[in-house]
């Protein structure tokens, strides 16, 4: 997959999947056009949106469900996915509209007490084909997967930053639990010690860990991270923060021989595609691996490496040279209520 | 064991083994003497005590478990084993003390951060054959669960006082999970129903799930609560407060037709004396079942029954008709330091 084509200047090109966000945040829902064609530009062609926007949790039942897949179908130029957010409330709501969810997503914080009843409840009516995310932390993370496991289901535990989570994680997955994981690349690539003042941040020893464990790390993802990152240092957050960074910042990582291209299309396609039952992705994306970028300001004049030359979704250009060249917005709610949990899909 | 002895007053009388306190609290070290004296005429021959005083936590390692253990030895009027708290820095300070405590008491309040990494370090550390007891609540529990069950280890989780807490345990039991617990007597007479000022009363709907789920409850215990009561009463607080109760309030149940002697044998000796590896307590406790009796003030004016005419040790009668006949405090540390964990013991 990766060649000399470009043979006079010696510039490596590399050809990926269309890469699966599988935790887009749109701030409220008049971004969808904004960030799916940021994405698209970026290099992803699917995304699976979180349940809350900046004014909170939004997507609670069936009718702000379908409101959102009607808004996302009219503006999204990806294809998507949307996630139904999990209160202490409305397990038997969640799981009446979870026929046309891309998955459950429990936010933690959102919980104030009786977590272990509500957490339950939610585990004992989901249907057991769609699966399960959660951002949960600490004796948090250790409560839900001991939930997860009493209730023999899956769970996918998102944007891990510290060691002690992604240790626990570990020895829940050599004892047989069902869980996967993901780590935001901005938590790869940013760190406390950049940023001593946003305690949310991965400390310096945690990234290390982090890096010292990517084959125990499922998918890579981007996440809320880049957008509280962005607020933070009082940046104006353009749509799509994170989005564009992603990629780049990896491909330096392959240049500087800490990632192979193999290992982003595992942990941003394959996996995303598996543990979130999503269609492949019928999409390219052409990078040429050493050409200088530029990534955010966030990342302080870091250089980085890895342009993008060419996505292209069914066959057809849609982006060239950073230039969108779609005019429409085709996305379409990518949730077959059929499909089996990790049936085989192509 | 319940015959009709007495017949012509037609008194019931039966004979039980002495009762185990596993979680037996001393305000202090000074209160040895006085608690080991009413626990013998209340029918408790033996008695765990917890590695906590009214100053706070203070069985952490060597050095205070064998003054704990050498004042009690000199005061003890009862066999007795210590506990040794696990805190959130000395793991390896408690695995080196284990040999000559009761249990690893984990007491849950006490951690502040890092409560993952901490109740693993002891879980990795604290020897197989010692039982680890710990009063972690709602997601505190579940944590505790599942590193329990990752770490492969037996925990017994002391004084459950709410239904979610119970449905918990009773699904990781059905899991198979190693788990036990026990209840508080006192959580089983005295809810938020009697002082709804004391929250940390279970609810009227709490304690009708003890009742009825008394199957799923491994011990009764007195533990701290009484103490708590007390104090929040503004009642003095005597030692051994609690321990007088709990045996009156549980036969007044069997007069009411709620429990059986049989299930105040199977959770006050024969399950404490399996669960955490003790010896059978060589020790009869003989009670008149309708006769009636007294309990503390705490419970307004209600009707008890059951007096205890006679605790005899050994054969030889310690305590009869509410009179201390003993002058030694003769009790040791009945910690077999190597007899295997479930091991068989007479
Ligand atoms: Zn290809
Ligand atoms: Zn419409
Ligand atoms: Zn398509
Ligand atoms: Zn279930
Ligand atoms: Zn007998
Ligand atoms: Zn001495
Ligand atoms: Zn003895
Ligand atoms: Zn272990």
């Amino acid at each position: 997959e990766v060649s000399n084509l470009d043979a006079q200047t010696s510039h490596t090109v590399a050809e990926l999947p269309g890469l699966v966000n599988i935790s887009s945040f749109v701030p409220s829902f008049d971004d969808f056009a904004s960030i799916t064609k940021a994405s698209l530009a970026s290099g992803f062609t699917f995304n699976a949106f979180l349940p809350q926007t900046l004014e909170g949790t939004s997507i609670v039942d069936v009718d702000s469900l379908e409101e959102a897949i009607d808004v996302a179908s009219h503006d999204a130029y990806t294809d998507f996915a949307i996630y139904l957010a999990g209160s202490e409330q409305n397990s038997q709501e969640a799981s009446d509209a979870a026929r046309n969810a891309g998955a459950l997503f429990l936010p933690f914080n959102a919980y104030a007490n009786s977590k272990v009843s509500a957490i339950s409840a939610h585990f004992a009516l989901w249907p057991e084909n769609k699966p399960i995310i959660t951002d949960a932390r600490t004796t948090d993370l250790a409560s839900v997967l001991l939930l997860a496991s009493l209730h023999s289901r899956s769970i996918h535990i998102t944007g891990v930053s510290s060691k002690e989570d992604l240790d626990l994680i570990t020895m829940a997955k050599d004892k047989q639990l069902s869980v996967t994981c993901d780590v935001s690349v901005f938590s790869l690539f940013l760190s406390q010690e950049d940023y001593p003042e946003l305690s949310f941040l991965p400390t310096a020893a945690d990234q290390r860990a982090l890096w010292e464990n990517l084959a125990g790390i499922d998918c890579f993802s981007i996440g809320v991270l880049p957008s509280m990152v962005a607020k933070a240092l009082g940046l104006e957050a353009t749509p799509g923060v994170g989005v564009q960074d992603a990629l780049p910042l990896l491909l330096t990582a392959v240049k500087d021989g800490r990632l192979s291209v193999q290992s982003i299309i595992d942990h941003f396609h394959d996996a995303p595609v598996r543990i979130f039952n999503l269609p492949k992705q019928d999409a390219k994306i052409e990078v040429t691996l050493d050409r200088r970028t530029t990534v955010s300001s966030i990342f302080k004049n870091k250089k980085a490496f890895g342009s993008i030359n060419r996505v292209s979704v069914h066959d057809e250009t849609v982006c060239l040279d950073g230039k969108l060249v779609v005019s429409e917005a085709t996305g379409k709610n990518e949730v077959d209520t059929s499909r089996a949990r990790f049936g085989s899909v192509v």
